[in-house]
């Protein structure tokens, strides 16, 4: 992993151009699709948005549109910039079968959909919501990952495969965490308001899993494939079944698939 | 909510006019979207017509062809625009969520799966089966949601997010009922026949609960997350687990966030 | 069912097409859908690679490029060829709801899925590594069925409503193999190399499940829906639950829904 310093971004789009060009190389088939993606692009934030605006875009809702949008939200908020390369480096860091980097930015819709919950977060916080709604509703539709623009997400995230994520409006997901496919963070459907699960750091949810009502998952937990938990979960301990129990607890968080 | 009067589809279109009109002044990359998709439209169905067709199209199924059929279908069965105004009404109302008519309309991959699927049932039950099929098809595809054309779905229904919510050819749902996410209503592989679940009036399904079976779920049941249930659930009881197990009963069926 | 011979292929090429002219017959609106998917056709493998390309495609990986893919795969690879033939056979033997053979060429996207997965995994093996996770990416967004190009994957299987099936990297699933959807075949997070499940021929695997690890389910098992499988499973078994528990055998495999 490259230094966590201002050159990051510099460093990772280098990294992204190399092995564009020599994929671009060595697969003549997909050299056109590499440079439209990435080698025609100046830096990792342009590059980024022109593939989810013509990942989200639709005959009404049109992928210039969606290109300024973007671009203007990743150009002026160094944040949403910082966590784009979290998010690159834990994806390859974590998942054994991300082969590199610009295998994340061009393929992993749960990358690319939570980049745009990002920007329709901003867009929610600015009030647009009308806006962030529309972002979210093309997400949900093109990535089957859906995530609500109120939600806060941190970074160093990893959505692995991420088909049918659910995430509630007052939900909030900490730093470095992992979250497989079909793992729901909702509402018990009894509450209304703050009523959505709060996730630690460097937590680790697995397939399937359903969290639901405002509980909270500590950091470093472990939360089994296909449990349904209702009640808080301790740092660094293991939640599994449904309903999901406790089954034991580790001294540092792990590492995830 | 309008009074259910022969008005409540006009008196609900210009709510849905007025919410656009508003996003549309508020957010001026949404202007277009809004124009093409609402306001240039001269009723509720048109443009229910005219965005499902925009949304099922492909490349060799043309938006054309779906938009005379939708609109074909909407214009020419009263009962089918009920439907549509009563499951408009009833997102507002179940998900807190739901910003407006508007929202659902537009943005609700569940509402437009349904509508569609009404439209696919009565082409199944006119005899006209390749139709429906490939209108099955584009919808599982598009939206990730499979409704077998042969099934009997009632009104007031909420498919909320809906991602991979599958429902077998013999089922059947009554009014008023509330479908999370990756909910099967499905069969046990040992049956031929009728097969599948029936649903009774107001029942409440959470996400990833997986009914099998010719089995009857009794009026305001709730279903937990993540259960399976193989076998009746009696009315106004609440089942979770797997296997489910019945875990109390209220005296009256219980909102859905 | 046809004989299994080397005509196996054309039989149920004219099979389809005679069923797509009846279709178009009788229902006009899906005449030009059938002509420019099927009838327009004069095989079924360029039938497939047409179909293939025009869903996969996208507005930066052109239907062209796709369909020169299939076509050479298809055309050069007749173990290719036989195993669409016996996944079309297997479909329609095995789902009640499949009418025709034409209607899972057309429709199925389980069925889709695969035979692309197969050519994905050709590429893998040819080590045209990009290309084949370029396919699989395609394959994620537009059916919602996530197989790795490493995995192995036997003929005559089925993926029913397949939406949220995720296969990993190592996994190998037998021959005549029905999965139903959101089953996962997954790593525990905890190995690397060879870590994920081996499922056996005839195995049955019910919406839902999740199988974790280098396990072995043996032929003939079937995995109950909402089952986390963690452990081998003996052949001819069936086990269910979470974690899954072990309920009884068979003295052969059963078929399913």
């Amino acid at each position: 992993p490259p230094p966590e310093s201002t050159s990051s971004e510099e460093w990772l789009w280098n990294q992204i151009k190399a092995e564009s060009l020599r994929d671009a190389e060595s697969e003549p088939a997909l050299a056109s699709f590499l440079y439209s993606t990435v080698l025609s692009h100046p830096s990792l934030h342009r590059s980024l948005s022109f593939h989810l605006a013509n990942k989200l875009c639709s005959s009404t809702l049109l992928s210039t549109l969606l290109y300024d949008l973007f671009l203007d939200y990743f150009s002026n908020n160094p944040s949403l910039r910082d966590a784009i390369v979290a998010d690159l480096i834990a994806v390859k860091h974590r998942d054994p079968a991300c082969v590199s980097y610009g295998h994340c930015l061009l393929n992993y819709k749960g990358f690319l959909a939570v980049q745009a919950h990002r920007v329709a977060n901003l867009l929610w916080i600015e009030n647009r919501k009308a806006l962030a709604l529309a972002l979210q509703s093309r997400v949900a539709h093109v990535f089957a990952v859906d995530i609500h623009p109120a939600a806060r997400v941190g970074k160093g995230i990893l959505l692995d495969h991420a088909t049918g994520v659910v995430v509630g409006e007052t939900a909030v997901i900490g730093n470095n965490v992992s979250i497989l496919h079909h793992v729901t963070l909702g509402g018990t459907g009894k509450a209304v308001g703050d009523r959505h699960p709060k996730i630690g750091d460097g937590v680790l949810i697995g397939a399937g899993a359903t969290i639901l009502g405002n509980v909270l998952i500590g950091e470093g937990a472990k939360i089994g494939a296909g449990s349904v938990v209702l009640k808080d979960v301790p740092p660094r301990s293991t939640a599994v079944g449904n309903p999901a129990r406790l089954i034991g607890s580790k001294g540092k968080p792990s590492e995830h698939e």
